[in-house]
């Protein structure tokens, strides 16, 4: 196995070069070829999905999970559309910027070239592999797409769209690969390859990310769990806090940005939180409160140490009442998981003060925290976000796919 | 040792903290600190020195060894000027770029902060101490610094004056540390801080930086070596590239943006050829040619399959004849380590297809490979070059210490 995968990784590597020259025209026309053969392959597609969505259901998997395995007409749909969205966007591939004239004589700039060879790993959802696939694609990469067992036909049948339409464009079907194997051995080999690879994109459960975290030799990108801080302050205007509090938590609970912890400054707690509170219930949250939330509240439930660092995805909201705002940030800069943090207040130099000093991949001021999006931030589209700082961090769209090199222009000129 | 290693990661995270609120005039205040300190504590410093340079003596390291680490007033005047010059260059933390209106009625920018904790893992040079650690405050972060087991008592003393100019300008001393333990085996520990630490910077020895990529948890930004190429195309000017390949192969041999492997088009081979066979022989430059190149230039030694990937660092060079562009670039794709690649022509489609299809940290037109240096291409002063794409790709100074976070600055907007 290990040579399948190694081979895998060399043709990627292979077909890369080729990418990275493709013009901007012609990767266009590649995405526009595989929102046909989705189109024209549909009905093969969705029998193929249907035998793994069989096998989830004979394997006693949950609801949500065949659910998300389920490749609907509306999800096909979806996934053309995105593809259609993908090649509109412009095309970060050979801009130069920040040219300048040393003293040596040559002129200096950073071109922006792809990264090569990516691979990305990921759990049951197939629409990933063409979402994934198509913004690899639009950035001159080539793809390595691993994703989940039970997803193993679904992501076969649109892996052979995907490299027909490479083949009708005159680019290698190589620059997009599926692992041909369900067998979960094959991961280790793959994170080992970094001869050929230069980028492992981890998306899926906590379990997943720490594994390929630990075991690549690959730089990853990854984020663990979104534990978004809301923090209401004094000068707050209590409407306009009260419609973050609820879109935050209330509009999507099971996604990363939606908001999982309540710091409210203490002079506008006696007035905000009932209303707060009200609302929230009878929008189905469950509160968890710390003993001054519990006794101006009564019938909240006690917060204990676990609520603190707790990525619910759910209708639950931790919440706590602080003296001030630096305890509110000594809160999230404890608690923190390095994906979205934002203040309400009126206040100009305490909003100045949040977004400088505290460490999130999105800082925000009267803001819901489920801005942190690809598509709402104007990035088009989105691979996954990054709470790691290193190369992207927050949401990554077409950029992060690529790197810079120095490109320096000279007539002659050599060292001193 | 783990729980000794844990600790001065974990003092290190806090005092990035401070750090990445100190001010641009306080971090440069820092700087000149140093500057007197490292002038006043200068005896102290060499007598430290005089230790390890005894302690190398005995152990029977070489001449070249015992220069590298011997601090003397030379050495330590050049540190002292290197830290005045980090102290001028623009600080990045801050600066806010592409604030877009979104169509949410969001204000959405990108603000530069600081990595958090770097860690610097280096050997013998006693100086990168102290260049190092400048550029880490600078760009507002805290590092662990962990130079060679020969430098244990230089180091240890540069320590303290990093130290006590911290301290004198209000910042916490724990942002550098320099590992207190000359034990290998602190290593290893040190790689697996990864809840602390957001960085490694491997500089050294080959063995060195593929010990820390292979055991590293934490992001590793590295260069493992320079097989720089030079295309001499049908289309270049005798006189440039003659001037080029002198001072790119023999202006400082021995350092990785150096010439290691000359490519010639065969319709200007039998003029460049003898030229440049002269000249570097006269310099003293044994070359190890292609069996092409031994019948024009008689007397040169046959090059080997080892000849190709080398990394000399020595007065030898490789050359081949080609008979295209294409053999060129194809022969440095084979064999490119993503450092330094240059093409000397006249030919402007020709030069601008050299700039866009070769993959390399540096592409030059017309240009020697040494131009490849932070100071050369104006990052001011440089920490290391990478070769490897993530996040930065080539010399990283200032900016590449640092990351973006988004900023989203609002009025109250919730996701529709």
């Amino acid at each position: 196995m290990e040579n399948i995968i190694r081979n895998i990784a060399l043709q990627a590597r292979e077909a890369s070069r080729k990418m990275a020259k493709a013009s901007t025209s012609v990767k266009n026309r590649t995405l526009e070829l595989l929102c046909q053969y989705l189109e024209s392959d549909k009905s093969y597609i969705q029998s193929e999905n249907a035998r793994d969505v069989t096998g989830a259901k004979e394997r006693g998997l949950s609801d949500a999970m065949v659910d998300r395995l389920t490749l609907s007409d509306r999800v096909v749909d979806a996934m053309i559309e995105g593809v259609r969205q993908v090649a509109q966007l412009p095309d970060p591939v050979g801009t130069i910027r920040d040219m300048r004239l040393r003293p040596s004589g040559i002129q200096v700039g950073k071109m922006r070239v792809p990264l090569g060879v990516i691979a990305m790993i990921y759990e049951s959802r197939p629409n990933v592999t063409v979402d994934a696939a198509a913004l690899c694609l639009k950035a001159g990469n080539s793809v390595i797409l691993r994703g989940g067992t039970e997803a193993f036909y679904s992501n076969q049948a649109l892996a052979k769209s995907l490299q027909a339409a490479l083949e009708a464009a005159s680019l290698p079907a190589e620059a997009v690969q599926v692992l041909p194997m369900a067998d979960r051995r094959a991961l280790p080999f793959l994170l080992h390859q970094e001869e050929f690879i230069d980028l492992v994109i981890p998306r899926g459960g906590e379990g997943l990310i720490r594994f390929v975290s630990e075991n690549s030799r690959i730089p990853v990108l990854k984020h663990y769990k979104g534990v978004c801080h809301l923090y209401v302050d004094a000068d707050a205007l209590p409407e306009k806090a009260l419609a973050i509090v609820m879109n935050a938590k209330c509009q999507r609970p099971g996604v990363c940005n939606a908001l999982e912890t309540l710091l409210i400054h203490k002079d506008i707690a006696s007035v905000f939180l009932p209303l707060a509170a009200d609302k929230l219930r009878a929008a189905g949250v469950v509160l968890r409160g710390c003993e001054w939330t519990c006794s101006l509240i009564p019938g909240t439930d006690a917060a204990t140490e676990a609520d603190w660092p707790a990525e619910y995805l759910d209708l639950i909201l931790a919440v706590k009442i602080v003296d001030s705002m630096d305890d509110a940030m000594n809160h999230i800069s404890r608690f923190n998981s390095g994906h979205t943090e934002s203040i309400v207040t009126e206040n100009w130099s305490r909003a100045w003060r949040f977004i400088r000093e505290v460490d999130a991949s999105a800082v925000m001021v009267n803001a819901s925290t489920r801005f942190n999006d690809g598509g709402e931030l104007g990035l088009g589209a989105e691979i996954g976000i990054s709470t790691s700082k290193l190369h992207a961090y927050g949401p990554m769209g077409l950029e992060e796919l690529t790197t810079e090199k120095f490109v320096v222009f000279g007539d002659g000129q050599v060292r001193a």
